[in-house]
């Protein structure tokens, strides 16, 4: 092993098969984070200076050294050798051609398993920063939209059947919430996974007193880790993550799949932008949802990293196993796939034409039926009863093959003496959705509410550090 | 359907299949959320009585029935009849019969939607409570054992290979913190879980201005719902419950494996109390730590259960479909795992039985190699070549079929001049551990500092509500 | 451990922890497989009696014993007691109280290990039958309705989205057709479980020269297993039916969703039986397709429990070990829960409405674009040109706003000069269904063929043994 | 659109998202598949030809034109061009500049949906074979080293707990059955996926009376699908591989987690071979088995595989949806990953070198008292109480604190008189496991049994075509 330039030096004298060099090899994906990896070093150099392990000079050699390599990395021009089997011994290996055996005290008390969980750590600081961007320009789109399509109603569904009338807007701001629960989410799991391991060694601790509080602030970490056989194998916060992703995965699969039938002929709705459709190589006319299909598709793909690592991390005993080398590439594929599917659901639904005319079309006076119930219920009678004589009216309009608004007064009574002329009124959309005033109701108030809580909420939600 | 008591009532006119109505039906498992669900009732009451939905009287007859309902199920004689489907109309037919049709009005402007969903956050509220007491009762044990054997040393393992020596307190306590980031994420879901739905109707909202602040109050919930569409669908909270006892279960799965292989005749550090073992129907001399295996093997259930209703959520669209019904046999049986795991993990920790001399016989002088290096280093050889002297040290010795320990001063001269009579030193277990003393680490000092910040944040943790 | 009668004897002295006792069980689930416990055990006294471990006399009285246990469980009168942990407990602690201590003769060279991998693959043998019985009732009435309904016309969707006019009997076949491969795949996997483990001990073999081949032929196996390490802890044919079932479960939830989407309002094209429906609680016109959702929901729960035992699975050494006695409750689930999805679907799929008219009525013109381009093909054009001039014609009639079909001849020109006065023979839907006669098309012999083919392999598939 | 050459031409007149444009691109990975495109193209000129939709020239030209596209592929000259979106247009783009206009008769009839599936289905029968000679390779090592030391004995364990003495070659086979099961399994999966999608359109069929079985017999495939509608988005065959691998996956894992037990300190039954170890940063000492982890880690990511792709597909209406694009990036890393794997393992296995002494001396008399049983039953006692006997001569021997081999024979009678003089014979270990001599024991002659067998079964399994 002379010719390699491996961390553990001198003592194999076997040779390695290429397939598992390169199967055991993870430069080509941890390469993305050789920031992390410079910014880890360079504060640990501070740390070995104060702790008296490195001169003065030494930690400004050392510094500089890992600035010119940072630099190469910016510039791309930084060059892997082969040899460079991680971003680690890459990073280490150019420093050292550049300053000199010098470079070779930088890993003193350090271990590649502290090392690559504080730059996972930090990278992920960063990413999931982009992260809650993609998620707040997203619901930032639903907000607008649904400030200024407030008065479009349209069928709500339960069941895939139409059940009551509600405001478009109202619909929109139903996956706003459930994004702003998950910025909720994240905003946590960035707070636990702010954590410096750096100080772990390879599982016992690190034997030069180093001053972790001094490299927790240098790298701008929330806690300390507090025990070093855990802080070397803790992957909860990629697990969490990966979940986390899933999650949302499932949140904007559910709103494609709502998009995909609304954009349907049967429905009608709405008509997605050229830019977000494809058509088909065989059939001329077709106009296919190509964008949300793929975000519905690729939901899947978040949770199987979910549950590929689970897997994996549950397999393995204590602390540090090479197992874990399979926590990098699910967390940057579902950093990369969660990314796209947000931007293209912004894409998408700040190019979205909606059809209010066929919104309205669709509703039909059986959706109103509660109404009936509730008409019932304001006149005294408990709703158990109304509800089955609501039942009633509808059946008898099935019955003469008519809507239930046209039954007649004496059709009505013959199901309850209670009906009277005001019944009529019922059969307004209007004033049905302005029923629901309560918070979180369809009204135009409630809905307003909902627009200015979102507002507020994001407004705090963006301020992380 | 003139016989049964099916929410619907009267349209309906075909008969129903028993296989279908089997299938359909969830009283068998959701029973269980009988307390829930009145509760849930009774806060309603005081809401519509707010409303003026119904008179004083009305309220005080439908208040009290409820209170006899539950009085049934406290004492055991409620009894569930054909075509109670779900606990919902359990109660309220059971309400109906002690109070009369004045029952019929408790569900003016509730929907099974919104009330099934709040039963749930209420089960899961209670339930959680118990997990967070087996968790911290667990926590306990470990901190108690770490703190009565903080003297005893054993191999701390990377890779499953002897890497250096620790405390076997350090080793306790690296699960004790991982429990802690589970009680921490507990809360978190528990606070997001704690949220009124009702007042959601189907999906609308509620048409009669109900008071949701009321409501939350009387519930002792900490937020509202936001939006109606969302709050009749949101099961977020359970998915997120699914993934976090997984992770826990991972947790406890990778400790138990540790202890399976602790107790091994080839470790032999630990002794399962017989309470936790069983033998076999063969071999009279076996002792099978059953227990531990259980642990383990569940852990993969509890992720079945997250993966089973993550898939579920995935494939339907926008608000209440019945898929979601999906939802509580998972949620009940993860509950009903993890809680035994819990309490049998504890069981299993508290009756140990360890044997420190097996421990400390388990330590070889070759563990020290990087104790060697330290020493090269602090006589200030960069650590890269300090490993690689170490590492010929470790090969020399090999070569003889020596323990590096009995190395003559005059071979390491033959690696490196700079090894002097006091190398002798580093052949102290005892001296190697009392290295580690930043913080996180396994020297005395370290793991005493880990048992107070945990005894701090558990007296935190356990203060819910 | 006096008083109880578990399998190891006297060896122990502690006692064991109730929450413990009840995790260890399996009692409570494992009772399923009686019959297949008793029928293996009766093969093995054959054995026994073989190899003159037991004289004829000492078989007659256990084989007799064994009958009359069987016949306690036929009659529902046997009790289990506590200490029963499991069946196999339970039948020979029975066994014993009818015939005596020569009961203690059974258990000679056996092991719980290859007894219990004996019951669930005898127990699987007999479910898998009644779950191809149930696919096959359900492609049967597939087949039925097909040949029946075949000159109904319908859109076919790509990307939900209309593409081309199909036969509805086409659409109905095409699940047939998974179906069909997956009674193929289950046929395989029954094969494959259709193995002798018998005989195998706890792992090392059975050491009396068992006659394993008079085992397999008494319990009508078609293998014998080849390695008793193997042996005791193949579980492939549990991890391999889970995954088939999530399979079948994946199919039938797309067939489900197609039929949720048919039976909107928006599509109109079927109306689901009462039987299969239910209403809502609080809106008195709905009919909500339940029996879909809830089949479209619980493939989410087949995938789970494949998911659980993977995991269970993947984390354990070698040979027997307690985490796989998660085998059995994961695969009874699935075997429940796709039992009754099989036979609800079939309900659904007798019962169902089907509204032709609409179906019709939902073909347009703009459907045969395609048409048009083969239109152009049959007159030399390449197919690229031709598909792009029907594109031009498409845009040309939306820009007019007129459907496709009332193009003038001169629009037509406008677009190619090989459009000529036939082409008005394109606007058929009845020709354009019929242009596909190629095998697996849509035209009616080409159905009918389709209905021919998956008779006779139908006829094949049921004669399973 | 005018400068692309995406396949749907003409109508569009939006611009694309770069962002959507690249999500939905497929062609970094779906180029792998050239070779496949390019023979699924030339099988369907002579169908067109055969069908008159071409002439012989025209014939001459596009096939030869596809065989000069296969040349630049085969000599890495093929230049993929913005614009190629997939390996279907880059390949019919690259056609048509060397032969022009006539290279657009080639799609006639035919659309993406089941070029794509073709495609897939030949990719994946090549690849299939590649695997099952990978895992031959694997298999082949194994019988031989089993065959060679078939001498050396071992402690079998259940439960990690030493069980009873089996050969070394016992343990080695009862993975190569495992991966038996796998060849089988595969083979089925292999001949089901062989089936002819080509002429099934987009999703009606083909128009042009294509002759099918042609087709099938020019790709040499086994089968013709039944029903287009099936054919466009039958994914069975990919989702059984991602299941198939991830069994295949889990045998590997428990193999290098009893390998990774066996290469620790405490075992020590086997070394790896340098070439498969790595060393440790940090530790100058350490030697880590880290090809073992990966493949232990990785089966983690083959079920995340399936896992992913099983959502992905439930989630979908019938035939083609956009979302079944992610079928093919895990149907690649699947292989990937399983392959190597397979030759990691093969390298491990034909490389390790093993310690019978070590092996032997982890046996002890204990693990005989099974075998003191069988001594009792021999002489006549029922099992049960000869097992119970036995259980008292271990503990015995634990209170005096000596081996079960060192009592006296006064001892012995003191449990039960049937023990005599003979009874030392029962603490020889050879003598122990050549008692289990029925078929699948741990006997010499039942392990050169196996090796017949798995020899005979693996030259049966190779054949494939």
């Amino acid at each position: 092993m002379a010719e390699g330039n491996k961390l553990w030096g001198g003592r194999f004298t076997g040779s390695v098969d290429p397939i598992m060099e390169k199967f055991n090899a993870s430069i080509h994906y941890d390469k993305r984070m050789w920031k992390a990896d410079i910014e880890g070093s360079q504060a640990y150099v501070l740390a070995l200076k104060k702790a008296k392990l490195i001169s003065e000079e030494e930690k400004e050699d050392i510094y500089e050294g890992l600035e010119k390599v940072k630099h190469e990395w910016e510039a791309k021009t930084f060059e892997i050798r082969p040899g460079d089997e991680d971003i680690h011994t890459a990073n280490e290996r150019r420093l050292k051609e550049l300053i000199g055996p010098v470079g070779g005290k930088l890993h003193t008390g350090r271990s590649r398993n502290d090392q690559v969980a504080t730059d996972m750590r930090l990278w992920f600081r960063d990413k999931t920063e982009v992260l809650v961007k993609h998620i707040t320009d997203l619901v930032h789109v639903m907000i607008d939209r649904a400030e200024v399509e407030i008065d479009v109603l349209m069928p709500g569904y339960t069941h895939l059947q139409r059940a009551q009338p509600i405001r478009w807007s109202h619909w929109i701001l139903s996956y706003a919430v459930m994004l702003q629960r998950d910025v909720e989410r994240l905003t946590q799991i960035r707070e636990r996974a702010s954590t410096l391991v750096l100080g772990s060694g390879a599982l016992a601790g690190n034997p030069f007193d180093i001053d972790r509080e001094l490299l927790r602030q240098e790298l701008g970490l929330k806690r300390i880790s507090l025990n070093s056989l855990d802080a070397v194998s803790d992957r909860d916060f990629v697990a969490e993550f990966l979940f986390w992703a899933s999650l949302v995965g499932v949140h904007l699969s559910r709103w494609a799949e709502d998009l995909i039938l609304y954009s349907t002929k049967e429905f009608g709705f709405v008509t997605l932008s050229d830019a977000y459709s494809t058509g088909s190589s065989l059939m001329p006319q077709k106009k296919n949802s190509d964008s949300l299909e793929l975000i519905r598709g690729r939901s899947g793909r978040l949770f199987g990293n979910c549950s590929a690592f689970m897997m994996t991390l549950k397999g393995i005993p204590s602390t540090y196993n090479k197992d874990l080398q399979e926590d990098k590439e699910a967390m940057f594929d579902t950093f990369d796939t969660l990314s796209a599917i947000l931007q293209i659901a912004t894409g998408v639904l700040s190019t979205l034409k909606i059809h209010p005319d066929t919104m309205k079309s669709a509703l039909s006076p059986d959706m109103l039926a509660t109404d009936i119930a509730y008409y019932l219920v304001r006149k005294g009678l408990p709703f158990r009863e109304a509800h089955g004589m609501a039942g009633l009216c509808v059946a008898l309009a099935e019955k003469q093959n008519i809507p239930v608004s046209n039954l007649s007064l004496k059709d009505f009574h013959s199901v309850s003496p209670l009906f009277e002329e005001d019944v009529t009124k019922v059969w307004d959309y209007q004033n049905s959705v302005e029923q629901y005033t309560a918070p979180g109701g369809t009204a135009k108030s409630s809905v307003q509410q909902q627009i200015i809580s979102l507002r507020t909420s994001l407004g705090i939600a963006t301020k992380l550090t």
